[in-house]
């Protein structure tokens, strides 16, 4: 339904831009919600995509789309807008969505911008900066309310209605001590259901959880997704509270994390690609193809070391495919299993043993339950034992050894603080792809008395 | 610091429990936050999950571990339970999660459970029940705040001290018609600042998305990640309001939705299989590999088609392995790029032939690239410039179409409303192995003259 409206969205929008219609489309423009606009951008060309965001009346619905848009499309429009018109939407938005903005523009650029920002909200943007990005620091906003535990209910009511208007998620009152370390946290709704003078310490909650400002987002995220809250407050060393991570950009550093698992799984980097031109694709895409043709031209040597053997017994190069291609799968497997378990924290690296175990017990089953198989195969077919019985162990031996190495190398990975989900990309496909052949044509040679 | 804190609780319970120091065990136990026990529980056999279980005196605390534990886990802790505890443990807790374990448990047991149960709470559970467990209905909690147009914020302040109190997220206070039908909505920040005599119909926002209950709960999820709310509404056919789904569950849902699709395209089923037993891991990973095996087989016969060229110049084996390999891989990543493109929203289907002749033009690209250089490499070892050219052409040939094949499947897939992740797991890898290694030998046959 979601999904048929933005087509008809879509489609509409293409339609009116192809008749020049320009009064209706303003229209449309400015009554539609500016997430819808943002899903109907994409897929615009990006002089339609121009010709739409120069029609958007208010500035705030602009600042909105500035966010939704990809890196390179923003960096476009940017391009050949004036600065002016550049600060003015800025300031409307959310302090984290503009370091995350500035952070990616050329370095005169921002500084420019910086400098003709108000200064209370360049200095918060200049705050942010100074984290890295993929921090609790880099991804909080500093706009948050905290209070001292003596104000009372009524106070922070009143206070509510007269400032922190900007206050993006005022769902939670931090209360904070006279050194601004934070003490406690009481939610919105309490503060409705006190009596009016009640102060804050009596009906706050001392057990605040916090995350310091260096820990990783997808700690953070892990944290807010745990403990079921709506924002958790970032601190730094000394414990005072400097903003707070809200609940929706949790959500987008979990679809962010599983997109990069994914795309550094299927080797093709961490930044989705599809969105940049053919040329940019190509040259994200190639170095990860380079692993696997290394690996080909390896597997192709030691295939040559075998030529006698080969040229005694040619049927051999036949089985090469079903040999690699077991272990390649049941490899891709393990290794999915356990980078998925890393990231969900099903799995724990202090479980290493027992998922090695585990995953080199499966190969072993699936091994011996398809070398048969295959063994059958290559018995009915060429009526050699020998060769049934080689092609047999070499299926068992290439599936458990994919198993343990997809297991063990992102394990292994994990263990030394490298993203294990780089590990199972095609460097294991491949090194397997090498152990299975060799292995294949040395029991081969020896099975067949060559 | 997260992870540290949890391996010093997991290292010191398993100590305590080693030493059977219970009554310690048990202090620990009750000050322990829920989530951080279940990740306890998760790092521990059946036996002590079952006398850490015993120990939780709370029984909300009961109840938080109840829904985060693994369906395994819990249908063998709740075997050996008496049927009145495990009631008394569900009227605590919040009626979707209900649902889903009582979902889960063989039909007698849920019965029994339902009967057991307070009439409001049954009937509840019962209605979540009716809907599919993938669908906005089956996900919503329907507890939410629902009040008629000209109640004053004051009464709305007021009904929330007496009544409400197990609504999970009272922030958005939803204004119906007379006949139920959802016609506004406004926060709780915003009651607290209005003069307490406005009536809700003054400041609502009577723009307020809404989802239907059969809407997939993937669809649910995009919809409060794009318009960053803290819950969306669920309506019936008639426009009246049933329930809400929380930003919560939707963190829970994107979790869920990445983790099945990474599992799908690396052919190990839908759920994470690494809980599970190993003959239960073992016999889920099977029939996936059974397309790999049938695929290397057929591979087998193309090649044995082929047996007299390979008689002749024997070391035209010694190239398949990375002929498919540079096909497999490049095939992985047009496929995941895709996939996950769709799952995110970044690609659509309507964009089907943009994407598939980009795919195939980044195939064709890195074809050539990787054909000569895989070439020259044949032409050095063996001098031959025809088996050089085959290799070559073999190379392109094969990333072209597997590009092509990648993006098409999990397109066309979608395009019929089939999951696409399915697509991408080992049935395509399997076809363009067989693909790429008939185009070898036919090519290299023809140019070898043979």
């Amino acid at each position: 339904m979601q999904r048929d409206r933005n087509k008809i969205l879509i489609d509409s929008v293409k339609r009116l831009l192809r008749r020049g219609a320009l009064h209706h489309l303003r229209k449309i423009v400015n009554k539609t919600h500016a997430a819808d606009l943002s899903m109907v951008f994409r897929a615009l060309s990006l002089s339609n995509q121009r010709i739409l965001f120069d029609m958007i009346e208010a500035i705030n619905q602009k600042g909105v789309l500035f966010s939704e848009l990809d890196e390179d499309t923003f960096l476009d429009i940017i391009k050949e807008m004036n600065i002016d018109d550049i600060v003015e939407i800025l300031e409307q938005m959310p302090t984290d969505d503009v370091a995350d903005l500035v952070g990616r523009l050329p370095d005169d650029m921002s500084s420019t911008i910086l400098e003709k920002m108000e200064q209370e909200g360049s200095e918060e943007v200049e705050d942010l900066l100074r984290y890295d990005d993929d921090s609790a620091g880099g991804i909080m906003v500093p706009d948050f309310i905290a209070l001292k535990e003596d104000v009372t209910a009524s106070e922070v009511i009143e206070s509510l209605q007269k400032e922190h208007q900007d206050v993006e998620m005022p769902f939670y009152l931090y209360v904070i001590d006279e050194y601004e370390r934070l003490v406690g946290v009481c939610s919105l709704r309490q503060l409705v259901v006190v009596p009016p003078e009640t102060p804050l310490k009596s009906f706050m909650t001392t057990d605040v959880f916090s995350v310091q400002t260096s820990m990783d987002q997808e700690e953070v995220a892990k944290i807010v997704a745990s403990y079921d809250v709506l924002a958790v407050p970032v601190v730094d060393e000394s414990n005072k509270i400097v903003g707070i991570v809200t609940v929706d950009d949790v959500i987008d550093i979990f679809r962010q994390e599983a997109t990069e698992d994914i795309l550094k799984m299927a080797g093709v980097g961490e930044e989705f690609v599809e969105t940049k031109s053919i040329v940019k694709s190509t040259r994200i895409r190639l170095p990860w193809l380079f692993a696997s043709c290394i690996g080909g031209i390896v597997a192709f040597f030691v295939i040559g070391r075998f030529e006698e053997s080969l040229n005694e017994f040619v049927y051999l190069a036949a089985f090469i495919p079903v040999i690699m291609g077991m272990g390649g799968n049941i490899g891709t497997q393990s290794s999915t299993i356990v980078v998925r378990g890393l990231a969900t924290g099903r799995l724990l690296i202090r479980d290493f043993w027992p998922v090695i175990f585990k995953e080199l017990s499966i190969g072993l089953i699936l091994g011996i339950i398809y070398g048969t198989l295959i063994g059958t195969v290559a018995q009915f077919q060429y009526g050699t034992s020998a060769l049934a019985i080689s092609v047999s162990l070499a299926v068992v031996l290439s599936m458990s050894i994919a198993a343990l190495v997809g297991s063990l190398a992102p394990m292994i990975f994990a263990r030394f603080n490298i993203d294990p989900a780089v590990a199972s990309g095609p460097f294991v496909t491949t090194s397997i792809d090498i152990i299975s052949v060799y292995f294949y044509f040395h029991i081969a040679t020896l099975l067949l008395g060559i």
